[in-house]
């Protein structure tokens, strides 16, 4: 190694210990903003100031001559960290009665997520779990809200064998579908019920963007503090129909867990060399074929409940295998002409996603790159 | 918003600007580096340089007390930078004779790409295509390599109207299947041969970490230079039989592409919402979808050749659309013990990937989230 060589890595070093000690007084600032945050209840996820601070510091690496989404890349990764930060000093309580939270499946990985943020928010939060449920009267009668996160085969019975809740206490549930366990809550409860779905998994670092669904039950103007609360978390929250959320879930769910389930199988009866497959993945490849993994190290129970939770999904599958058959017909007559026709149709139904989701797809595999080994 | 806020933030601003400036004299540096690279023949992407480098900042990054991961995240994003940088910079020419690279298909998107690697190398670089091919006489006859990169239905058509190579020119193809090209190109040249398959797209913004399969051919001594001429660029070469090659893309390309194919025209079928199926997405489910969306963003005469190549592959697709039927079945019976013995099997041949899996793409996913507005 040539000494021009070494003597440029040191500077570089030198530059990188720098960044270094930078970043360190970078988080202890966003403490310092978490912690006024936290006074102020204000949400820690802010768009505009997001925007903003970006749109001037690529200004700058413009000017500078360097790439604006290189420091783009790395405020967006420091802004990750602070979330993480500002998160641990806790949020202000929206709430403002003396009611306590009540998570059923609290002991759960979901039901541990929503404890700790309620509690970093100065609520009293209690669980119930299968082998507490005996003294479900006793814990819910002073709640505020009771959450339902179980499996989704278990959730109307639970909410079904619910004590009488107080008049104004909020029933809430995290459930992967909507319409029946909101029937269940609407008729076991007379006061403000509202159905929820976490558009996520109970492994994110903290709330800030992450989606939760929610469809309305009855009394929104007692719920909306709930609503509220998960705002102040960073959670970007929408509103949509049961029905249409279910239907949606069809494919998002259980049709997409179906087909991976599928094409992990036949990968196996196959006795594909993985190995092989591995070392020989493009990228895109080597995505794709982690999407399918993913699955497998998860709990198959649920994924069964999921995707055979309705005649509904069962039907959608057997359409897709249908056309399936359909389309291995088209290839094995190598009928390339209604192929293209095909593929052009599907296309202008993706339409402006189609090219969005490629440059999407380039940035996420540049990052995928970058931690190659 | 409360003076305290403002005051943090712009101590924040500042903190970010510096980072900036920090980041401009890096790049400067690497510039520099690059050049004693480019003198010397060292590769761009120096393993043991990276390693050594990222354990050391780690290191000084718990002492700091914050994130190891948030450092070593921000300088691999550093360090694509600075292959990009690095590369531009020319890179050291390794075959030392005087002959050209000839590229058919050179005015391709990957033959675009080779073509400014070789030149940004010393190499004179000559490009013929379907309107062109007729002077190929003149142009191959001092070749030192000539480079195969046409659509993979034609490939074979057109090594075998190739017309005579030196005797030492080296005769390539960057074909995805590889016993037929190879076939064909020991059938037309005497000399050196050797198959390559490049596993990325045309898009990539240099070769650091890329792979590239190569399958040899005839007189590997004599084709030496041009995988040494790739590895200086920053690619990771590996040798594979062209037979295990084919049966990997046959799972790799064509039955993954058909599926993908399949999923959309599916979408497509049944008229699914796709404003609200995005509105609705996890950050899992974007990514599938993504990975269907783009393919549609794409030629389909490619995907249509690559998926009816070969017999083979039609008859893989075949078995997975009956194991597909039988999986069918047995979720229209809601038979969820068969489910959770078939998922257990797959989770085993997965093996320590599953788990590996997960934790990949949880990192993948935060950086998707990172970029979500």
């Amino acid at each position: 190694m040539s000494k021009e060589l070494l003597a440029l890595r040191d500077k570089i070093d030198e530059i990188d210990k720098s960044i270094l000690s930078l970043i360190t007084k970078r988080l202890a600032l966003v403490t310092e903003v978490g912690e006024v945050k936290s006074k102020q209840g204000i949400p820690i996820y802010d768009p505009k100031r997001e925007t903003d601070m970006l749109a001037k510091r690529r200004q700058e690496a413009e000017n500078a001559g360097i790439s604006p989404a290189l420091i783009e890349d790395i405020l967006r990764r420091l802004m990750r960290e602070s979330y993480i930060s500002e998160n641990d000093k806790g949020f202000k309580k929206i709430y403002t009665g003396q009611g306590s939270i009540v998570i059923i499946g609290g002991n759960g990985q979901m039901g541990r997520l929503f404890s700790r943020l309620f509690t970093l928010s100065g609520y009293n939060v209690k669980t119930l779990g299968s082998k507490t449920m005996h003294q479900a009267a006793e814990v819910i009668k002073d709640a505020a809200a009771v959450i339902v996160t179980v499996p989704i085969n278990k959730t109307c019975e639970i909410i079904n064998q619910l004590p009488p809740l107080p008049k104004d206490c909020v029933l809430t549930d995290f459930t992967s579908i909507k319409v029946k366990p909101l029937k269940a809550m609407l008729d076991k409860h007379q006061g403000p019920v509202v159905g929820l779905h976490p558009m996520f998994g109970p492994d994110v670092p903290n709330l800030a963007k992450q989606i939760i669904v929610y469809c309305e039950g009855r009394e929104p103007d007692k719920y909306q503090w709930l609503i509220e609360q998960m705002r102040i978390w960073g959670a970007n929250l929408c509103s949509i129909d049961a029905k249409q959320h279910d239907k949606c879930m069809s494919f998002i769910q259980a049709l997409r867990h179906f087909t991976s389930f599928a094409y992990g199988v036949n990968l196996q009866q196959e006795h594909a060399d993985l190995e092989q497959l591995i070392a020989l993945s493009s990228p895109i490849y080597r995505l794709e074929l982690m999407m399918v993994g993913r699955l497998f190290a998860q709990d198959p129970e649920l994924y069964a409940d999921i995707i055979m939770a309705s005649d509904d999904n069962i039907e959608l599958i057997k359409r897709y295998y249908k056309r399936f058959g359909q389309l291995v017909e088209l290839i094995a007559q190598r009928d390339k002409t209604k192929f293209i026709e095909n593929f052009n149709e599907v296309r202008t139904w993706f339409g402006r996603y189609a090219q969005r989701f490629i440059k999407e797809s380039q940035v996420l595999l540049k990052f995928a790159n970058d931690n190659r080994e």
